[in-house]
C-alpha cells in the first residue's frame, strides 16, 4: 500500500473503510462522546493508517484566520454577534473573515472557494441549516465548524451555540402575567426556525402555569421583522376583546407594534404593554424604551471562538449543544393593564 | 552596493535618500497626482533603483484577504458599512478581515503584528485619525490604506471617502423650513470630528439664506449617542421660547429626542418636528418612523474595496477625496409647525 499524502485522504474514504458514515468520522473528529468506543478505535486506527492529519493537529501550517458566515448581513444581530467574535479572535491574535452567503448557492460556492483558497482555520456560521451542502463540504475540507443559533433542531455532529429561547419566552410571559395581564397578545417568528418554536412554547408554558388559557387568536404570526408585527398587532388590535399586553418574538416586531399602537393613538404602556425578544441596541433608543428578553450575542460569538479553536487544537469539547442564558430586561414598555 | 531585498527597502529610507517626506513617496505609490513631476520621477527612479516592490505589483503573492478597521463595532453604521464592503470583496473572491481597535495603542499594536502575519492585500479604516500612526505604519508594510467617513480634515496621502455632510445639514434645515417652522434647534455632533462641523455648517447656511438668525441657544452640544440627544433635547425644550422643530446630527441622537418628548407628554410632529441624521435602520422602525438624512453606507463600504483594489493593482485614482451624496428621506417624524 502506497502512502498517501494527508491532504488526499478524505472523510468520505475513512467513512467508506470503516463501514460507518462521514458524519461519524466528523464525530470523532470533532472530539464528540456519542460514538461507540469500538467504532471510535477502528476510525481513529484508519485515520493514523491514512496517516490523516487534523486540521488543528498541522500547527505550523495555522493561518491565524476564522471565517464567520451569515446568511444575511442586514439581520439586526450581525453586528452583536461580530462584536463578540471579533474581540475573542482578535485577543488570540486570530483575524476574523466575515461572509454573507445570502442562502445562494453561487454565492456559497464562491466562499467555499476562497476558504479553500486562503486556509482558513475554522468557521463559525450563523443561523445555517445543519443539513446544508455547506457542512459536508467544511468536513471534506477539514474545517472545524460550529453553528450559532442553529435553524433547526441540533443534535447533528456539528457544535452548536444557542440561547435559551424557551425559558426567555417564560420569562417574558411571567413578567406580564405578574404585572396583572390575563390577555397576552403573542407575534410568532418565522415557523420554520427552532427558536420561534421555543419561544412560543415558553409563551404557552407560562400561561398554563398561572391557569389562563392559551387563546389560538392571540396568537399572531409574523417573520421577525417590523412589518410584520406592525402586521400582527393591526390584527391583534381589532379582536373583539383585544389583549392588554403583547408579548413580540423579536425586537424588530415590538418596534413594530408599538408603531401600530401609535397610528391608532394608543400608548404603551398606559393602553397596552409591550415585551420584544433579543435587546438589540435599538430596544434601548424606542420610545418607550422597550422591555425585552435580552439573547447574549456576543457572548455566544466569544463562546463560539473559544470552542472552534479547541477544535483546531484538537480538543475535546464537554457538549456538542450549549444555550447560553437569556435575561429580562425590564424598561419603560410594560406595566400593570389599564383596565 | 548590495541589492537589497525588496522587503528590505522602506518608505522612509527611500524618502530620505530621495530629500522628501514620507507621505511624499507615499503618494507617488497611492497614484495621487499632486507631486511635482521632477520630484515623483526623482522617486519613482530610487523605488525601481532599490528594487521597491509596490504591494499591488506582487500578483502571484495577493492573499485575497481585504482588512476593515473601525475604532468600535459598536458603531451604529457599522453593520452598513461590512455590508457594503462584504458584497464588494466577496464578489471579487476577496474575504474581508474585520477588526476593531477600540483606539487602544496595545489593541492597535495587535492588530499591526496581524496584518503583517497574514500580508493582507489592503486595509479599510472607518472613522480613523489620519495622523494616527496606524498609517506610518501601514505605509512601511506597503499595505495600501483608504479612509471612510475621516475623522479629521482629509488632504493628507490616504484617499478618503465620505459623505456630503454638508449639503445633507443644509438639505434636513430647508426641508424644515419649507415646513414652516422658524425656530429650529440643532443638536451638534462630536466637536472634533470633520462631519459634525460640516453639518452644523449646513444648518446654518440653510437658516442664513432663508433670512433667520442663526441663535446661539438653538444648538445643543451632543455626542452622537442618544443620552447626548435626549440631554439635548430637554436643554432645548424648557427655553422661553422653544423650537418647533429640532434637527439632530445623527439617528441616535433623534432617537434620544423622541423620547424626551414622550416624557413630557410631547409628541412628533404634531407638537415638535424631528429630523436626524444617517438613515440607520433603526430610523424606519422608530414611532414615528424618522425623517433623516442618508448617508450611504454601503455604497461607502463598496467603493471604499473599488479604491483599495485599484490601489494595490498600481493604478492611479482619480481624486483622493470623494465625498458620495446624502439624501433627505421624508418619513413621518416631521410636519407643519403647531403655532
Amino acid at each position: 500500500m502506497t502512502a498517501p499524502s494527508p491532504r488526499a485522504v478524505t472523510i468520505s474514504a475513512i467513512a467508506a473503510e470503516a463501514g460507518v458514515s462521514a458524519p461519524t468520522v466528523s464525530r470523532v473528529l470533532n472530539g464528540r462522546g456519542d460514538v461507540a468506543p469500538a467504532t471510535r478505535e477502528r476510525i481513529e486506527q484508519l485515520l493514523r493508517t491514512h496517516g490523516y492529519q487534523r486540521r488543528g493537529a498541522r500547527q505550523g501550517e495555522r493561518i491565524g484566520l476564522l471565517d464567520l458566515v451569515f446568511n444575511d448581513l442586514d439581520s439586526p444581530w450581525a453586528v452583536e454577534i461580530i462584536r463578540g467574535v471579533e474581540d475573542a479572535a482578535h485577543a488570540s491574535g486570530t483575524g476574523t473573515v466575515v461572509s454573507a452567503i445570502h442562502r445562494r448557492a453561487s454565492s456559497t460556492r464562491q466562499w467555499l472557494a476562497n476558504i479553500r483558497s486562503r486556509a482558513s482555520d475554522g468557521a463559525i456560521l450563523v443561523t445555517t441549516d445543519l443539513d446544508s451542502p455547506l457542512h459536508a463540504e467544511l468536513r471534506e475540507l477539514h474545517v472545524p465548524a460550529v453553528v450559532i443559533d442553529p435553524a433547526g433542531v441540533p443534535g447533528l455532529d456539528v457544535p452548536t451555540i444557542g440561547a435559551t429561547n424557551w425559558a426567555g419566552g417564560l420569562s417574558a410571559t411571567e413578567h406580564l402575567i405578574g404585572l396583572g395581564h390575563r390577555r397576552i397578545g403573542f407575534v410568532a417568528g418565522r415557523p420554520e426556525l427552532w427558536c420561534s418554536r421555543a419561544r412560543l412554547d415558553g409563551y404557552r408554558a407560562g400561561l398554563e402555569t398561572a391557569g389562563l388559557a392559551v387563546e389560538a387568536e392571540l396568537i399572531a404570526p409574523g417573520e421577525f421583522d417590523y412589518e410584520s408585527g406592525f402586521r400582527a398587532a393591526e390584527r391583534l388590535l381589532v379582536l373583539d376583546e383585544p389583549p392588554t399586553a403583547v408579548f413580540a418574538a423579536s425586537d424588530q416586531m415590538a418596534l413594530g407594534v408599538h408603531e401600530a399602537l401609535r397610528r391608532r393613538g394608543l400608548r404603551a404602556p398606559e393602553e397596552v404593554s409591550v415585551v420584544g425578544f433579543d435587546d438589540l441596541p435599538e430596544a434601548r433608543w424606542s420610545s418607550p424604551p422597550l422591555t425585552t428578553v435580552r439573547q447574549p450575542m456576543a457572548e455566544m460569538g466569544r463562546l463560539a471562538v473559544r470552542t472552534v479553536q479547541r477544535l483546531v487544537r484538537g480538543e475535546a469539547i464537554e457538549s456538542p449543544r450549549v444555550e447560553l442564558a437569556t435575561e429580562l430586561v425590564v424598561r419603560d414598555s410594560t406595566g400593570p393593564p389599564a383596565r
